[in-house]
This record gives C-alpha cells, structure tokens and sequence, in this order.
C-alpha cells in the first residue's frame, strides 16, 4: 500500500472512531457508547472481517487493532461509511496489547491471515508465538476463545504446535474451511483470492 | 478383499513370522532372533510402509499389528519374499493391545491410514480416540513417539484435537507431506493412489 503523507491527520481527524494516540489506554469501555462484551482482532488488514463481524453482532463491542496506518485509513472508511458505533481502532503495535488493555477485560481474540515471518530468525513476530499467547491470556477473561484463521500451511503448523506446547485447549479445528464452511464464516478479500489460487483456509477456535 | 478360506492354515504354517493365537503374548522379545528397540504399527494393511520401514532400519525390530487375515496374508509373504529377519506380525485387534503388551516395553507407535469412522457414534473406533491413547500410553516408554499419517482430513482434524485434549505434546506436524516431503518418507500404495487424487497427506509426531 502506497505510503499517504496525510494518513495521520486523516486518522487523527477521525478520532472518535481511530484511536492514535492510546487516548483510551487502560479505558477501552469508554471509546464505546454502551457497554458490552468486548473482542478484538489482532491485525485487520483492510477491515473487511472486523467490519462484517460487527454488523452481524450487534451487541457485541470490537476493537480492531492495526499498525499500519496507510491501511488503517481504508478501516476506518469503513466505520464512517457503516455508520457503526460498536467498532474503534488502535493504531497499536501488538506487542504493546498488555500496555494497553487491563487483565481480564477481553472476551475474545481473533486473528485472520497473520504475516506468517516464514523465516526462523522472525518467529517471534508470528502472532502465535508463546510470547503473543501470553498476552492474549493475560487480556482474555478465563476460558475464553482465540480464533485463527489463514491460509498460510506453515503459519498454521506453527501456530499448532505453539498452542499446544503453551497447552492451550483446542475447541475446534478445521483444516479445509471452504469444503466444509460454517454458514458464519466471513470470507474477506483476501480470503477469497487465496481459496481461488487453491490455497486451504485453516481455522482453529482454542481456549486457556 | 475377498475372503480366503485358507486363510488361517496359511498364516499359522507362517507361525514363525505371525502370531495367529497369542503364542508370543507378554513375551514380545521372544519372537525375534535379537533383542533390540520394538516399534508396533497398528493396522498394518498390505505391510508396505513397515516392510519398507524394516529394511531402511536393520536395528529396529518391527511389529506389524493388523485384524484382517486376509490382508495379513500379503503382509506375511511380503516378509517371506524379503527375507526380513526384524519383522514379525500380530492377528490381532487394536483393543487387545494391553493384553498382549507389557507396560513400557514398546519404543514408537505407527499409525498409518487408519479406517477414518466417519460416523460419530464409531468414534471410539478410530485408532487416536482416547481409549486408545491410554493404551499407546501404557504400552510406551516415557517420552516415546505416536507417528501418524493419513489423507482423511476428518480423522486427521479429530486426532489433532484428541491428542491435544489428551495432553499429548505435538513433537512435528506437516499439513501436506508431499508439498515439503521429508526424504525419509515412505510412500505407500494407498498413499500414492489418495495423493493422486487431490487428497493433502497429513502426519504429526507426538508424545506422552
């Protein structure tokens, strides 16, 4: 994504929406209007999932967390133009989650199509790295879900094996989601273009 | 495979090489010519992986579990044909496993292509259902191996969730063998055939 000089101010001038600055930092519950249940996702990417996501759970308060900010325009378009009152954005770095959020206050983590860092040397920027782990179950309250989603093999082979060393629980795993789709599932963009290039959609729900 | 009726008096003139009534229970060891590490596959079909496995690994002795007598007949002259000194077969049912085995005297678990059961009340059939586990368990030295592949992504997806709530460590884990296919795999009939087909070939390594 191209680079946009003006991407801050655009983002800062919508700050009911984006939060930029950790102006909510430790008070998540008062970005939004009402109080409900809270989940996040962990890179939103263009937002399609989140957006979606909050449209069809409308008690339900999410929190989209990106740190690019070129891309973080296009989500945040697509708050203003849905009109949705029960998604903020963080531009956040997600190694600073745990700065951010108090203990316990998260009902669910999700993750779609995370950079895979196929190198070695990178794996601890792998949003399932035991170190990312331990913050998501720090932030979630007790038996909780993490949901991941990718179509990257050996992303997901790692996230298995790292889930379960940490001794995660797995509720549900699917290893071909469009041969056996939930009727829940939201296909983002990049989802569909994968599929079609035959890549398999993998998914696990796991908890605590 | 159609029914031999000669099948049993094949086998036990074979009695050197199968174990048609338990002659060799509890007493393992005593089947071979030379005492060295005992890996067991269960379900062995026509024996090509642990035929293959046998002659790749001389200081191995083998154990090639499998309830059809008339698919151990392949598997026996199969032996027979290659003069294999470090295999030795078992017409027996995978539930009879403790009553055959001493604690601990088994160093890796084969399971390859197991019967999927697709149906969930025949889940206590498939060979990673926790009954059996408990059973691997028992039957394993500490901290050895459960080596499993299979083209059914259901069963596979089942056993993944089924090792994981038993608290099984995941050791390694390939969600498409023959897309990243490590030299020492071996390729049998069944697995050529399915992987022609389109079907991905799954394998995880675990312990207790």
């Amino acid at each position: 994504m191209r680079n946009k000089p003006w991407a801050i101010d655009y983002l800062e001038s919508n700050n009911h929406i984006v939060d930029v600055n950790n102006t909510y930092s430790k008070r998540i519950k008062e970005f939004f209007s009402e109080d409900r249940p809270v989940h996040i996702e962990v890179g939103t990417g263009m937002g399609t999932f989140v957006t979606t996501l909050a449209q069809n759970n409308p008690d339900i308060n999410y929190v989209g967390i990106e740190i690019d900010k070129n891309v973080m325009i296009r989500v945040t378009e697509k708050v203003v133009e849905l009109g949705l009152t029960n998604v903020r954005l963080l531009l956040l770095d997600a190694n600073k989650l745990m700065e951010y959020f108090n203990e316990g206050e998260i009902d669910k983590v999700y993750l779609n199509f995370s950079d895979p860092w196929p190198k070695t040397r990178h794996a601890k920027r792998r949003l399932t790295h035991k170190n990312f782990l331990t913050s998501y179950k720090q932030l979630l309250k007790e038996g909780s879900l993490v949901e991941f989603k990718t179509d990257n093999r050996g992303l997901f082979e790692f996230s298995l094996m790292s889930m379960n060393a940490f001794g995660m629980k797995f509720e549900n795993l699917n290893l071909d989601v469009h041969d056996d789709e939930p009727k829940e599932n939201i296909r983002t963009e990049y989802e569909e273009k994968f599929s079609q290039r035959g890549h398999k959609i993998y998914w696990i729900q796991a908890s605590f």
